[in-house]
């Protein structure tokens, strides 16, 4: 396999969009990926776009091909990929794979989502399309539900409490508020958090990210290309795709994902590193309860330990790992088909020293991005190429 | 590049399938085509989904992993990809990368559509998603009306009469008739077709594929694991991706689609071959007219003479070169995500010697996969490995 490196990165602000179509979001961030890496577009051989619900939403398939004609490229494979909210990290994996495997030297990855125009009910059952409908969809299970229940397991099995979960909140919204993309940080207190809304018990408005519109995109390239670019080298040292049940009752437990365990492993022993090399992750925290129990999955914190690392603030910018330095999808938002591309936009900017909210010394950065209920995991590896 | 074979193949029938739900569609032609090869489930290292519009019309994403799920497969990435009609060939075409790339021995695709439990108005707004809907699709343009305005082009340009038109209908439909897994085979002459309804002038109904459901799976492998399988040795001998405009005025020629015109110039430098050496061809003929303006741009048949072609019965099987011996999507039906898959079904029969339409002595056989307003485009060259 050939080495792979980020030349370009673009990213529109993670929010409401709400005079924007879906396609301009897509190439406003494709543009802005292809112009700061300098590589001509003729030289863009394949493009993925991570896009998961433009169809029932939006009334917009095609959009890979959209998106190519309005960025310029040639008669190049376009291909939208979908795996529910890891939508855009299985487009990064492509790309990556396009080069990793030799079909082509340059490939761009984007993705988008646009959600903030429709309202609750048709957002929900949107986001249901990530379920097996015939399995769990009937129960009246929605995603919020989901988690809550992995809380009350998690807490069940390891005493985390709520302060504990308040403590993923503060952080990253907190973290947020250094992060120009951002969409909904704040400084926040317990109190706060405690008196929102209650969604599905125990979590309430705040332990959930928000509705979001928002798109991101990466351009990949090989090694002898990245050498003629001006941008400061980051390396793919790893990027992993795996599944796991896409119904409730499949999962062998629901205090981890399986999906994420098993792509964790894998990324490691493609990039030769264990979780202690990693200097800072950027994780899927859909809900609050979803960090704590990501962390674990990843193995950057000790099994059942995550709601104590976070309490403690270890996984704070200067604690043993940082955790969403970006503000993660809670502060950040969540465009589901932008999101697994938002994080890798967030850890490049890490490991050229440039995040707006900088972890010292970053030189090796871990992405998470968790589709459905576990259903589809990218785990992805980045690295300063000095690194 | 490593070789890549076809191990395993299966399908369900296109037509209505109103007791069955989508991923038992899938399921059941992912499951025959595993069967069929012999390969152990545990091999299987990827699986490809091709499907286009279960968002809007079945409420369900996430594919991929339910029909990985039912499949019985491993931890393995499971994408769906979707590029409107051409997804099922998108679908085949990342399987067969997977294999001969390297990223793993066995890979399935497998395609799948269920459109015909929405009413008529339903089922033409999800195919509009296949259009540029800001640049298109407000101005009222169907699918239909853009194909009806092709036939007007071509007629103007060649001469092409409602007869030689009529002509690919009655061979489709007649071909259809020996295909069990056809929706809509019939004996037909050129009076019953002139007094179906119009339904985009010069378009009448039979000049239109029907509304389908159905389900097709391509089971391929690396040549070690191929040379360990019992069915007979197809290889893929290239497989070709690319992309023309979403939009009509991004067009430059509508008689010809040009990311058609490029998949087969790729595809036959891929395989070393020229369009004479095609023994067959399964194209994309969503409209009567489609298969004219295809057959020209894949160089079987010289450019305007479609039209002759057809008349002259030179692309029935025992002519020059048979066109969709299978019936094609005109009477076998156009589940669309399965489409792309089900040309190579029913390719690999006919490889195989195995057709319930034969051709005779079929070594090399083309299929043809377009999507949209011809914004993604598949060709493959599939051959009997003694060929």
């Amino acid at each position: 396999m050939r080495r792979v490196f980020v030349a370009g990165i673009g990213s529109t602000a993670f929010g409401r969009h709400s005079g924007t179509d879906i396609e301009a979001l897509a190439i406003k961030a494709g543009d802005a990926a292809i112009r700061e890496s300098g590589v001509s577009r003729k030289e863009v051989g394949a493009l993925y776009l991570g896009n998961f619900v433009a169809g029932p939403l939006v009334g917009q398939e095609v959009l890979a091909g959209l998106v190519a004609d309005g960025l310029g490229l040639g008669q190049i494979p376009c291909t939208k990929v979908e795996g529910a909210c890891a939508s855009g990290g299985i487009a990064f994996r492509h790309a990556s794979l396009a080069i990793s495997t030799g079909a082509c030297d340059v490939a761009i990855a984007v993705g988008v989502e646009k959600m903030t125009g429709a309202d609750t009910p048709t957002v929900t059952a949107a986001l249901n399309c990530a379920m097996d409908n015939r399995a769990d969809g009937v129960s009246g299970l929605t995603f919020p539900g989901l988690f809550g229940l992995v809380w009350k397991l998690h807490a069940a099995r390891y005493g985390t409490t709520r302060s504990d979960v308040s403590s993923v909140v503060r952080k990253n919204k907190a973290n947020g508020l250094r992060n120009p993309l951002a969409q909904m940080a704040a400084h926040i207190d317990d109190e706060a958090i405690l008196n929102s809304a209650l969604i599905c018990d125990p979590l309430r408005l705040f332990d959930c990210c928000p509705v979001s519109d928002g798109a991101a995109a990466v351009l990949l390239v090989s090694e002898e290309v990245a050498r003629a670019c001006s941008t400061p080298m980051v390396e793919v040292a790893a990027s992993v795709q795996t599944r796991g049940s896409a119904r409730i009752a499949g999962h062998p437990d629901l205090c981890s994902f399986d999906a994420t365990v098993a792509a964790a492993h894998a990324a490691y022993d493609m990039a030769g590193l264990s979780p202690s090399d990693i200097d800072f992750v950027e994780l899927h925290d859909c809900f609050s309860i979803a960090e704590i129990v990501d962390s674990e999955d990843l193995g950057v914190v000790p099994r059942g330990q995550g709601g104590i690392w976070a309490r403690e603030g270890r996984t704070r910018i200067g604690g043993d790992v940082p955790i969403n330095p970006s503000g993660g999808l809670l502060a950040k938002g969540h465009p589901v088909g932008a999101t697994g591309i938002g994080q890798i936009y967030e850890t490049v900017l890490q490991l050229r020293g440039a995040h707006p909210n900088q972890v010292k010394d970053a030189a090796i950065g871990l992405t998470h991005n968790l589709g459905g209920t576990g259903v589809a995991c990218t785990v992805n590896i980045l690295r300063r190429s000095d690194a």
